[in-house]
C-alpha cells in the first residue's frame, strides 16, 4: 500500500464522522483496520485499536510486544502501547477522552468483551455501530484495489485451470482434493488460501460444506469453492464438476438452470440497480425452472479487504449500484441428502455494466 | 467428542448462570462455542449464537444454509434457522425473550456489531461478560482434554525434531522455513497449523513478528513459535537455534539466562501458587541477570481450545493454581534492532507438581 494511503482513508472517514453523529471511531484489527493500516492487525485477547477522532492525528494502541509490527507506518499516526499487566481499557479511555469522544462509533468485529468494558468503564460515553460510514468507505473500489482485485481473481483462475489439468477425483477424498487445490492456489503467489470448499455427492447439499473424508464417487456432483488473499484482497470462484462420467438428466437440467439464474444476475449487474434487483433475477429464473425452493442462500456478497462485505445481493436490500463496486454472482441449488451444484463469479460494476473477474469455462466439466 | 459431552458443558453453565446474575449465556462461534458444541462454528457476518437459559433445553440459531454443519448435534439442543433476507437479530431476541433473559451473558469473541444491534433492539436487556463463568469452566481441563493436549504436543515435537533433522537455515528465507515446518506439523496430523512464526536475527527481537522475505544469515540466532491444533485443542512451543556456528558469548549467556528463567517458572508451578507468582520466579532471574527492561511480555498464557486463554501468568494475576490448569512458560529476551531469544513449553498442573507436555531439547542448537 503507498505510504500516503493511510492518512487518505483516515482524513476520509473523519470527513464523515459528523454525519453518523459520532465524536471519534475505534477500529479493531479486521479489514477495517486493514483498510486503514495497510497491515492486518492482532486478533486476540491482547488489546489492539485505531482511534480516529473527528479531528487530529489518529492513534494506534498496541501491545508492547507488537509495536515492532506497526514501525513502518507514518510517523503521523500516533503510538500508544501497553505493557501486559497494564489495564488496556483504562488506556483506550485515555485515548478517547483526548479525542473528547462523548459518541463512539466502532467497527462491527471489535470483541464484545472489550466493548462491555468500555461501556462499564465510562457509562455516559455512548457506543454505536461505525458500519454505515465504514461500508460507505470500502464499498467502492478505486482503480489500485481493482487492479488487485483482479490480479487476484486471475491467479485464482490459473490455479483451477492448473487443478482441473491433473486432478483425479474418483477415489480421493475431499480432504486430499482441497489440499491438491489449496497447493495450486499457493503455487499462483496468492498470499494466504482463505477458504476451500470441496463437496462432493450429497455432501454438496451443504453449501458451507467443510472438506472430509468422504471418497469422491463416480457419478458424484462435486463443487469447489475456492479463494485466497493478495495484498489482503480476496478472490473467489465456484466451479462445479462431475466425477467420472457425464451428468444424468437430472443434473444437467440443475446445472442449465443456475448457470442460466448466474447469467440474469451477471446481465441485471449496472449502475443504478438495487441490489435486491440481481438477487431477484438470479431467483425467478430458478423459480421459473421450479428449483426456487433449493435455492436456499442470496445471491451474492461485495468483496474486497474481506471476503464477504457490502454490498450484499440479497432480498430487502435497495443499496443501488455503483461503478466500482465489486459483489460475487453465486446462484445454487441444493437438495438436502443427495446433490447441490453451484456456479460463482466475481464482477465489478463498470460505467454502463458489469465485467467478470473470473473467466474460467462455466460449462459442466467431467474430470476423471 | 463424545456425544454426551454438550449436554453436560451446558448443564455446568447452567448451574453457575445464578452466580453471574444472569438468566442466559450467549455465545458466538469461538473456542467458546466448540467446548459447548463440540463443533467450531462460523465465524461470519451472518450471525450464530447457541443460548444457554438458565433452564431447559439450550438453542442453537443458524444460518439456514449452514444448518447441515450441526446436523450431527443431538436433538435435545434446539435448533432455529433463519434465511437470508430475514432479520437475525429479531430472531435472537425471540429467543431471549422465550428464555426470559434480562441479563444475558456474553462471550467475549461476540462481534460487536451484533451486540450494539441487541442493545439497541431491547433497550431493557442487561449484557454482561460471560467470561468470569466461561474461565471457570474452561480453565481446568479433565482427562480427556489432558489427552488431547498431550497428543497435540507430541506431535509437534515429533514435527520439531523432523525439521531439525532436515532443515538447512542458512541462505533460505523465513517465509521458506517456515513452509517448511508447517509441512512438518501437517505430517503428523494436525488439523491446522495455528502459527508458525520464524524471526531470525533481528526479527527475533519483534516477538510476534510474521515470517518474510529475510534470508537467514551465518551467527543468527532463530525464533521458532509454532503450533496446531488436533480435535480443536492447541499444541505451541518455542524453540531459539542458532544459524550456521556457535553463539557468540553474548547470546549464550542470554540463552542461559532464559533457558534459567523457563526453568524457575517451571518450578514454581504447583497446585495453590498465585499465577502472578510464576511470572515473578521467571522475572526474578531474568532481573538478577541484567536482562530485566528486555523481557517485555508475561510469562506465559492458558492453552486449551484457544491458543491463548485464562489463567495468564502475568503480574497482577492472583488465580492460584489448580491441577489440570495447562499454561505456556515462555520468557524471552529482545533487544531492539539486534538479536532475541525465546524458549517455551506447555505445562500441566499436577496434584503435586508440574508437568511439561513438550519435552524436545533445551540446548541451544546449531543448525546449518
Amino acid at each position: 500500500m503507498a505510504s500516503g494511503r493511510p492518512l487518505e482513508r483516515i482524513a476520509k472517514a473523519q470527513a464523515q464522522l459528523d454525519a453518523l453523529g459520532a465524536d471519534a471511531l475505534l477500529v479493531a484489527p479486521s479489514a477495517d483496520f486493514r483498510y486503514f493500516t495497510g497491515l492486518p492487525g492482532h486478533v486476540s485477547e491482547r488489546l489492539t485499536a485505531l482511534v480516529i477522532p473527528r479531528e487530529g492525528p489518529a492513534t494506534l494502541l498496541v501491545p508492547q510486544l507488537e509495536a515492532p509490527l506497526y514501525a513502518a507506518l507514518p510517523n503521523t499516526l500516533q503510538r500508544r502501547t501497553w505493557a501486559d499487566g497494564d489495564d488496556p481499557i483504562a488506556a483506550l479511555c485515555q485515548v478517547l477522552d483526548a479525542a473528547q469522544a462523548r459518541v463512539v462509533a466502532v467497527n462491527d468485529q471489535l470483541w464484545s468483551g472489550f466493548l462491555l468494558q468500555l461501556q462499564e468503564a465510562a457509562p455516559d460515553r455512548r457506543f454505536v455501530r461505525g458500519q454505515p460510514l465504514l461500508r460507505r468507505l470500502r464499498m467502492v473500489k478505486d482503480a489500485d484495489e481493482l487492479a488487485t482485485l483482479r490480479e487476484a481473481a486471475r491467479r485464482t483462475d490459473v490455479a483451477w485451470e492448473a487443478f482441473c489439468a491433473s486432478a483425479r477425483l474418483v477415489g480421493q477424498t475431499e480432504r486430499a482434493l482441497a489440499a491438491q487445490l489449496r497447493a495450486a492456489l499457493e503455487a499462483e503467489g496468492l498470499e494466504t488460501v482463505a477458504f476451500c470448499i470441496v463437496a462432493s455427492g450429497p455432501n454438496a447439499a451443504s453449501p458451507h460444506h467443510e472438506p472430509g473424508d468422504r471418497v469422491v464417487q463416480p457419478g458424484d456432483p462435486v463443487i469447489f469453492d475456492f479463494g485466497g488473499t493478495l495484498d489482503g484482497y480476496y478472490s473467489d470462484c465456484t466451479r462445479t464438476v462431475m466425477a467420472g462420467h457425464d451428468a444424468p438428466p437430472e443434473i444437467a437440467d440443475a446445472y442449465d438452470a443456475v448457470l442460466e439464474a448466474n447469467q440474469a444476475a451477471f446481465a441485471a449487474i449496472r449502475p443504478g440497480v438495487p441490489c435486491e434487483e440481481v438477487d431477484r433475477a438470479a431467483r425467478q429464473v430458478l423459480e421459473d425452472r421450479g428449483y426456487g425452493p433449493f435455492f436456499i442462500h442470496r445471491t451474492g456478497h461485495g468483496l474486497g479487504l474481506s471476503g464477504h462485505e457490502d454490498p450484499y445481493l440479497v432480498a430487502g436490500n435497495r443499496e443501488p449500484l455503483q461503478p466500482g463496486m465489486v459483489v460475487s454472482d453465486e446462484p445454487g441449488v441444493y437438495l438436502a441428502g443427495r446433490w447441490g451444484i453451484r456456479i460463482e463469479d466475481i464482477v465489478v460494476v463498470t460505467e454502463d455494466g458489469a465485467e467478470r473477474l473470473n473467466t474460467t469455462s462455466h460449462e459442466l466439466r467431467v474430470l476423471p
